[in-house]
Parts: C-alpha cells; sequence; structure tokens
C-alpha cells in the first residue's frame, strides 16, 4: 500500500509518464502512484532539488520518491537511493538530493547495482521502477545497492550570512506558477543569524519591510480584509520554509506579477539585512 | 472510499497538487482523488463555478468536491462546506457555489470554524483537507462548522428572459479547449419560456437556426456523416445542459474555432430569440 | 481491479477528463485510471495510434486501454472494441488500431452496439465507459458488440524497403516533448531488410552514421561519460521500437533539438540506408 511520487521533466504530451505508472502497476499493483510534477525544466537538477523539498513533508512517512530528472546512468551519474528523514528517494546522482542532506543527515545511501539483473533492453526509468517496487514491498536498500556514505554536492550558489551577520546574500531558485519568486534563504536561517532581530528584503533597488510568516498570517490568525492588499508586493516564508517574493493576488494575465512588475528572475540575488 | 476531487488555480508545473495529494493520504490513506481541472484562471471564480457545476454530476453521490481557487480566509471570504443533491462541496465563500444553489437547495450549509483547532502553521488548504477527509470518514458537517442558511451571491451577469418572454438575453462564460463558447443559457430556461416554440441564436451580427439537443443529436440517434457538419457553425445544449455555441470538429491550429471564427469572447451577449 | 487507460485529446485545463474518470468510477468503482495522454492533437488519429502503440506495452496484461479521439459514432466512424495481445482497445473505427493490427493478428474484434440500451442523452463517452466497465468486471465483447473480422486501416503513409532491398524509405510520425523525432521505421523492418548489413540514416542533406540500440546503450552497458555526447545527433530505436532521430540532452530552451537544429518536421522523409 506504499506511495509513490513521481517527479520528472517529461512533460504530459507524449506516453511516457503513463508508461511509467504503467511499469510501476506491473511490477506492483497495490502501489499508490502520485503525480508531483512532470514540468521540471529539462534537465533542471536544480528545479527539482526544490521542488522535491518542498513537496515531500506533505506524504506520509515511508513514501517512495521517483525523480526522473537527468537520470541516464554515466560514469559521473551513477543511480542512487537514500533513506532520509524516513523517506526514501530515488534519483541519479547529480546533486538532487544534496539540498536535503545538507539539512538533515540520511538514514542510508546506496549506490544501485542491479543494473545486470534487469532483462536486456532495460532503460534507465526500469531500474528505477524496480528499486521503487522493491522498497514498496519493504524490501532493504542493502539488497539493491552498495552503501555509500556521500553524494554530489550541488553547483548552486548557496545562500550566505555576511561576516559581520548582518545580513545574509540568496538567491532566487523557482519561479512558481503565479509568478511569485522562491529564494534559497530559509526561515531557519534568518532566525539563527537575525537572533530575533528586524529585517527587510532587499534586490535590485527596491526593499520590502514588512515580512509575514506566510500567507496563513493574514488568514487564519487575523483575519481582516485581504482586498487591501491586491497588487501589493509581500515578503514571506512559504509553506516549504524559503523566503518568497510574491504579489498578493498576482495574476501573469492581469495585476502582474513579482517576476513581471519586480523584475525578478532565477538566479537572481535577494539579501535579507537586519536592523541594528 | 470515498472519492475527493480536486478544482484549483494551481497549475501542474509547481508541487502544490502533488503536496495537496500527500496531505489528503496522509490524513486518509483510503481516499480515492481525481483532478477536476488546476488550470482555472487565477482567482477565477466564475470558471471555477462553471467547471464544478459542469464536472459533480458524473461522479457517485457522496462523493466530496474540494476547491481550491480564492481560498484565503478573509472577513468576506469565510471557509464553507455544503451538502447538496448528496454531494459535498468545500471552499470558501466567494460565490462559487451560488450557481449551484440557485437550482437546487442545499441540504445542509456551515461556515468551518475548526481553524484554531489546527496546528501551528497550517495553512488555508489544510482546512479544507481535514474537512475533506472528516467528511470521506463519514463525519458530519455540524462537527466542523456551524450551520448557516446563506451563501454569497456570484457577481456575475446572469441570463434574463425579456419582459416579453420572446428572447432570453445569456452570456458566454466560458471557453473550452476545442475553442467552444459555453453560456450561461439553460436547456431548462429555454423550454420553460419557450414553451415549445422554435427559436434561433443570435450574437454579433450573426445567427444559428438549427439548435441541437447535443452531440449525440447527430451521432447516436440519426447516424449520418458528421463530416459534411465539418467548419459549420452549431448550437446546441452540452452535456452540463448549457446552451454552447461551436464549430464542428473545430480546431485552433487548423479549421478554427468558434472564438476564432465567429469572434466570440468571454462575457459576449447571446440572445436565443423565439419565433411566434 | 482491471486497469483503464485514457489517451484522449481533451486537454487538462476544461473538466472533460474528471467526469470521465467519473463516470468509470460510478460504474465501477474498483477501476485504477491511468492517464496515458490529453494532448493529442485534436483528432489527430495518427497521433493518438502512435502513442497508444508506444505506451501499451507497459501495462499488465487484461489492461484496459479507452481511447478518445475522433469518437463521434457516425456511418463511417464506428465504434469499435478489440482484445489484441491480451490487452483490450476502445475507440472509433478510425484507423487508429490498424498500425497495431498490422503487427499482430487480433484475438477478437466487435463493431459495439449497445447505444440503443444506454439512457437518453447519452453521448460517445458513455458508449466507451460502459464497454469499459463491462470489460474490467470480465465480461466478454460478444455481449457488447457483433463480432467483425477487418477494421479501417489508417491513411498515414507507410515505411517501405526499397525494391532492391538496399534502403527503407520512412515518415516522421511524432515529434515528442524533448524535441525528439520519430520515424515509422521498425526496428524489426530494418532487421529483416538488412539482414545484418551496416547502415546510415539520411534525410534533407543531413546524415548520422552511429545508430544505437537505445539511450541504454551509452548506459547501463558502456558507462562512458554522456557529456561528451551533449548536442550531438543521434540516430536510435527508441523504447517503442521505432526509430528515432535526436539531439543527445536536447532542450527546445537552450542547446535546440533534432526538430529546431535539424529542421525535421512531421511528415518528413527519413530514409535507411544499407551498406553492402
Amino acid at each position: 500500500m506504499s506511495i509513490i511520487t513521481l517527479t520528472t521533466d517529461f512533460g504530459l504530451r507524449d506516453h511516457f509518464v503513463g508508461a511509467l505508472k504503467g511499469k510501476i502497476l506491473s511490477e506492483y499493483r497495490e502501489a499508490t502512484i502520485i503525480d508531483i510534477s512532470h514540468h521540471i525544466d529539462l534537465f533542471n537538477v536544480s528545479e527539482a532539488s526544490y521542488i522535491i523539498g518542498a513537496a515531500y513533508s506533505s506524504f506520509p512517512k515511508g513514501t517512495i520518491h521517483l525523480i526522473g530528472v537527468d537520470c541516464e546512468l554515466t560514469k559521473e551519474n551513477r543511480h542512487i537511493a537514500m533513506q532520509w528523514n524516513d523517506h526514501y528517494f530515488i534519483c541519479a546522482d547529480n546533486g538532487i538530493l544534496s539540498i536535503l542532506t545538507q539539512k538533515i543527515v540520511p538514514q542510508k545511501m546506496v549506490e544501485i547495482n542491479i543494473h545486470d539483473r534487469l532483462p536486456e533492453g532495460s532503460v534507465d526509468l526500469d531500474v528505477f521502477v524496480t528499486v521503487a517496487c522493491h522498497l514498496a514491498r519493504g524490501g532493504l536498500l542493502n539488497v539493491i545497492g552498495r552503501e555509500i556514505t556521500a553524494i554530489k554536492a550541488t553547483n548552486e550558489l548557496q545562500p550566505v550570512p555576511a561576516s559581520d551577520r548582518n545580513s545574509i546574500k540568496g538567491y532566487v531558485v523557482y519561479i512558481d506558477h503565479f509568478g511569485n519568486c522562491v529564494t534559497n534563504i530559509t526561515q531557519k536561517m534568518v532566525k539563527e543569524t537575525g537572533k530575533g532581530r528586524d529585517f527587510e528584503v532587499n534586490f535590485s533597488n527596491k526593499n520590502i519591510r514588512a515580512i509575514k510568516n506566510g500567507y496563513s498570517d493574514w488568514t487564519v490568525n487575523e483575519r481582516f480584509s485581504l482586498k487591501d492588499y491586491e497588487g501589493e508586493k509581500l515578503a514571506l516564508f512559504n509553506e516549504a520554509g524559503f523566503l518568497e517574493i510574491a504579489i498578493y493576488r498576482s495574476n501573469p494575465l492581469t495585476v502582474g506579477t513579482a517576476r513581471s512588475l519586480l523584475g525578478l528572475k532565477y538566479r537572481d540575488v535577494v539579501n535579507v539585512v537586519f536592523k541594528n
């Protein structure tokens, strides 16, 4: 009865995602298969990393996350499986999981070594399907791989506190369907560096002074009228714990979005500046 | 074993829909989750209303419909749940359900009041997930809300019969994937106002004289060749019971569509004119 | 517990796919419903044919494939159901299945004849849903149709070996999400015509000399670095057994694709030329 999630760059026009599900059901008929996204930018490991990191915690412990992005087996790109925070992840060792392992030490990591045991003509995804179904049936990581102690680090720019601890420099790592711009600065990092100080968010020549704990800050707790904020720029920590720059009730087709109105784009610098 | 349907403006690129499903499965592992649409125009309550109204009746009684469009809790936008025609609906009180309640009196409506009972950091969708899973397990509406007797009306223009009962003025409310233009004039209204009279459909400077009961009118019953109609403009009542203006075998990329060929767009006026 | 797959041109914006699933679950609550694609080009029978042919074999035997493309019942377009290679297919007789039946003789084909037994107002898809659920419950084809011995052939150009058996002329039949160009030349045809001879692939004024057995050729078996191939043009047999022209790690937004870089488009001629 295990849940298997899918995150790929396959798109939904071709038969690839349907066929992948067919293969899983052929091996493990009881699987509950949930799509996280099939619209990752092609071969974009950073985006896959953000999406899986933001999604996994909504699933029950024991869920198996199959990530089909940049997953051809090569000398540099081994196939790996990892037990981490009581979830399982299956992907190529291309940096996707390093964002997770920076935060919490994995319970176990293996390099998958079952390739020679699969039928002739098997492809990379068949390897992942076999591993996912093995884990779904309660199988052990050791049976399908050789234990390893390190995985490849992401080569994305990481957020860093200034040496005087008065600011943090981060980057836009993802722009969502609403045009909201997600940075890689976490709420945890802001708390630890700021130690309770107020702060503002700067980027390009703009700044935002009011930072909210999330959309729920206005809503569940305060209950005043959100209409007052329509079209306002906001900074908040999203559900995944990352600082996000948004336009309230943004819409690419009408009022505009953080991307269109504030001119933010992928990899732009965003600073959190603490007040003394 | 309840079915929970999802209708949102979240799109499919981000992790939002996958995470929503993960939350539902975390609370109620037996749920069957079906996507109705995640491509509602952002914050477009009218479109959500049309889509849910057109889709719900294809599902078994007892199905729970979760609508994540414009759902931030505010003073004006309460969270509500409704039992109606033996289906359940969970959304914000922003007019989405008023199209349904105009047609049939609801069995029960409540303002959801469980917000204070949820864990800190919960967001609007967590409220809906909790209510949906409660209902899926057979729970009562009274346990998660306070009974109410009225909900907000839509502020969309409604179709109206002329005072002489010789015509009905309606509006284009939705344009589908095939470019077909759906109006808010129902087959029921045409029958009641027309009392059996023939009618034609007028819009801009065009009219359509042959109105069919549906695509099945040509097909299951008559069995003549549909190819004769390729590229013809048609008016018919669609499966949801609304008057729809279409081009037979329309295709945005080739022969064109009702939108492109007839110049119809969202909120354009369409008249049904009865013959005496 | 049968699996029902869906392949349509309905898109995902409207409620059509959700409603179709609701109808299936209303009739057969235990169905596992899997989307193959809902983004077939409108009324494009050839594309539907390629997609279903490429996807079906990933599913367990006994799976029921419902194809909602160009499916209005007319004099020319009967509704049919077919048992083939231990899978079931339900669609209109518009050429979609002829690619399959060219390869393997069907176990049984029927013209569906239950239209008069359905409730008034039923549409074409309701017929398919009824048949799919009947088969899913283990029902026989004879109960829902009259046995037939022939179906309509596709009117797409078919690949042909030259009279001297020194080449095969085929066509681009599908271009996927990665911009890879799939031809209708099969690996089987190349083996049978070539009888072990080496060959190259020609199109426009370009040719490709190295033909691989699939992406796995580089990966599972050889394990050298795929990065060496980034942006290279390749010819290979894809998982569905068709010759495909690709750019390694192609991306429409960055390095380009077979379509953009090589100028290939739908229905372009591609030749396999054998060496003597």
